[in-house]
């Protein structure tokens, strides 16, 4: 085979085999086909589309390219989001699920853009350790049925390198390889049972439903040929989820969350994605059956005390999960008034991202130090009214002038209106492929 | 600028402008755009296409790339051909040109894949030297009105880059990337005045007549934004021009069309793309009259005499000019005779440029070593009638083994027919934008 040959067809249109499609990404992982050969094959795949036959090929590819780990026998489950603002929902669908009896291997990634990543979130605990090796993980896993990592570099590694490649080459925004590049981590990690949750609206990667439902199908569907169970909820992404936007600020929010508290819309997202994963996994007959369960883990405290565990095991300060006022704190709170009279219709999903990220809570590139302290907390949600100078968020900054900042951001990123906007729907429909 | 943004906007069709352009491919050369950026882009370009003022705009960014001469005062001319079979026009037209008294500043190529290069040609000669510094360049144009010269690695370096990118990314097959190419090198060299004769043909890097022509009008459009009279012909490439194909024997062949003799359509191809590069200078103001100073200059032997006295400036043997028989001989000839009784409907260009290569006088990578003594003479052409065992070419191989396989291909690339088959018409047209 030659790459030049390969990258030829793929121009062509042609679909690759699985076969062609290792060598090609074997390959570039063991420096014989050159990053250029791998950006000109990006820009191809990019501008001629793949199906989802060669895109599930590719992403087989790239998840056998390092080390595989093997739950199979555990039976183990997976929950994946395509990220957004305020998006600390694994953070409690991990720990309830694992408590009904399913285990949960959990590798998660950091935050980017305007998104926030689970592994940021979760270091906000003192001395929790998120990089595992593989025997830890795998001790971790067996002992407590949960174990919560950061992503490890011998799991496909080709995807790293093809999205370092991506971001300087204008490929991101393909659906194959965006679908590709998640998916290979997931086949890699090896759990048999997998929930996605695609995030759209304008806070999420996927602007629009019909390309949130092709991503989402996409993905179920590389799964499925890959032997795993799949499948896949898209939710609303348009505005923040839940009232906690911030690394520490989000995880106390979650802390909330598995004490049976928190908003009623995204405890019940939580409880939802919790029992349709309980349910794929074979552990309950019925969905109302699984969603008993997990109400019933968290009303017990079983969800929050297997946390609790988890923590203790990975070397965090669980003195901080049984107070969230020992987490981090910020040194400046400041408040935002409503500038005048009216009902909230719709909060800036986008903008709220990026001014937390201007707080320092967020990066613009992998090497980034972050803040875990910074935030903003949203007192009142769409559909709230509010009278002139009522307080409607909390910015957590780390200075004066940065909360100054941030709080004119957050006002531009509300729209007012007259009349009670129509309620929200977080959850938009389920996908099973 | 971000690579990445100029990146992205090609692969969305957008046109980048002279100066984006420009910075882009600096950037590639000093080494701040990266390879696999550069081959992005290309395969950007080769997918989604270029028009002909952007093809300029990058042309003349490739151009830009490194040093470049001026020769705008002496009004030079340039002589290109896209190259072929067995194609030693420029060997003819130059000194013909030059000694009607139009300067003619040739940097020429090596041969790649089944075509020949102008540089392996010349190198025949013994003692010649191809790589002349820019100052010594100057020099013998300055003294003799001709200089035929290897293409400097200063000149255009972004071309060379680009190049080898695209011959391992599957972009080589790209019309404004091939018009970019060839008009960059001929750009930087600043001739004045430009001809360009594009081969068409299964011999031709362009197959078809539709492709020759977009080619031969985009170069003609992309010299003639920079300043420069630009005119081109396409011609047929279907089958070898002339009876020699390979180094030595096709510069023979040029030797015996400047002593007034060769075959009648190669002798009338030469005049013709003599007289119109004299006429397009302004030298002339007819074609006819042109063509009647460049048999004139043939005839009395002006033109190879001009060549002889260039040979010796560059150091080479040029007792080998006047006496061919002292240019390199093979070990072996071998006669190929007809296998029955026929006219010869057609001699495969492709399959001739093969078969030499195959003898060793052409090269499958730039750093493969060539043979100069072996090719094939074609003792009979298209239209000819043949007896059975009647001689129809003589092979120059190193070998008896070599010889044999080269007289099987030889055979193979020829049809036949009971009827005489129409005649070939060597000029198909003229461009002249």
């Amino acid at each position: 085979m030659r790459a030049a040959d390969l990258i030829g067809r793929k121009r062509d249109r042609e679909a690759l085999s699985a076969e062609e499609w290792r060598w090609f990404v074997h390959g570039f992982v063991q420096g014989e086909v050159a990053d250029y050969q791998m950006a000109a094959m990006l820009m191809a795949v990019r501008l001629r589309g793949m199906g989802a036959a060669e895109t599930a090929a590719l992403t087989s590819a790239m998840a056998s390219s390092g080390e595989m780990l093997d739950l199979g026998a555990l039976g183990a489950a997976d929950k994946h989001s395509t990220g957004g603002v305020g998006d600390k929902v694994t953070l409690v669908v991990a720990p309830v699920v694992a408590a009904c009896g399913l285990p949960v291997a959990k590798m998660t990634g950091r935050g980017l853009a305007h998104t926030g990543g689970t592994v940021d979130k979760l270091e906000s605990i003192r001395g929790l350790r998120m990089d595992l090796g593989q025997d830890e993980f795998r001790r971790i896993l067996d002992q407590h049925g949960l174990v919560l990592s950061g992503q490890s570099p011998t799991l496909a590694p080709a995807d790293a390198g093809m999205y370092a490649l991506r971001d300087v080459t204008a490929t991101v925004d393909s659906l194959p390889l965006i679908a590709a590049s998640i998916m290979s981590k997931k086949l890699a990690v090896g759990a048999a049972v997998i929930m996605l949750d695609v995030k759209t609206g304008n806070g999420a990667f996927m602007k629009t439903l019909p390309e949130a439902r092709r991503l989402a199908r996409l993905m179920v569907r590389i799964g499925q040929e890959a032997g795993r169970k799949m499948a896949a909820v898209i939710t609303d992404m348009d505005e923040p989820l839940g009232r906690a936007v911030g690394n520490a600020l989000e995880l106390a929010e979650a802390l909330v969350l598995l004490r049976g508290g928190g908003p009623d819309d995204l405890r019940a997202l939580c409880l939802d994605e919790s029992a349709h994963l309980l349910h794929l996994a074979g552990r309950f007959a019925t969905v109302p059956a699984a969603r008993l369960a997990a109400e019933c883990v968290i009303a017990s405290g079983a969800a929050l005390e297997l946390l609790r565990r988890v923590v203790v095991a990975q070397g965090g300060d669980v003195r901080q999960i049984d107070d969230p006022a020992r987490l981090p704190t910020a040194p400046v709170q400041h408040a935002v008034t409503a500038p005048g009279a009216g009902y909230i219709a719709r909060i800036d999903a986008l903008a709220v991202g990026r001014l937390v990220m201007s707080l320092g809570a967020g990066r613009a590139v992998r090497s980034d130090p972050i803040r875990h302290d910074t935030g903003v907390v949203l007192l009142k949600q769409r559909g709230d009214f509010l009278l002139p100078n009522e307080p409607l968020a909390l910015i957590h900054a780390a200075s004066t002038y940065a909360a100054t900042q941030a709080a004119s951001a957050m006002l531009a990123a509300i729209r007012w209106s007259e009349e009670r906007p129509p309620p929200r729907r977080l959850l938009i429909e389920h996908v099973s492929g």
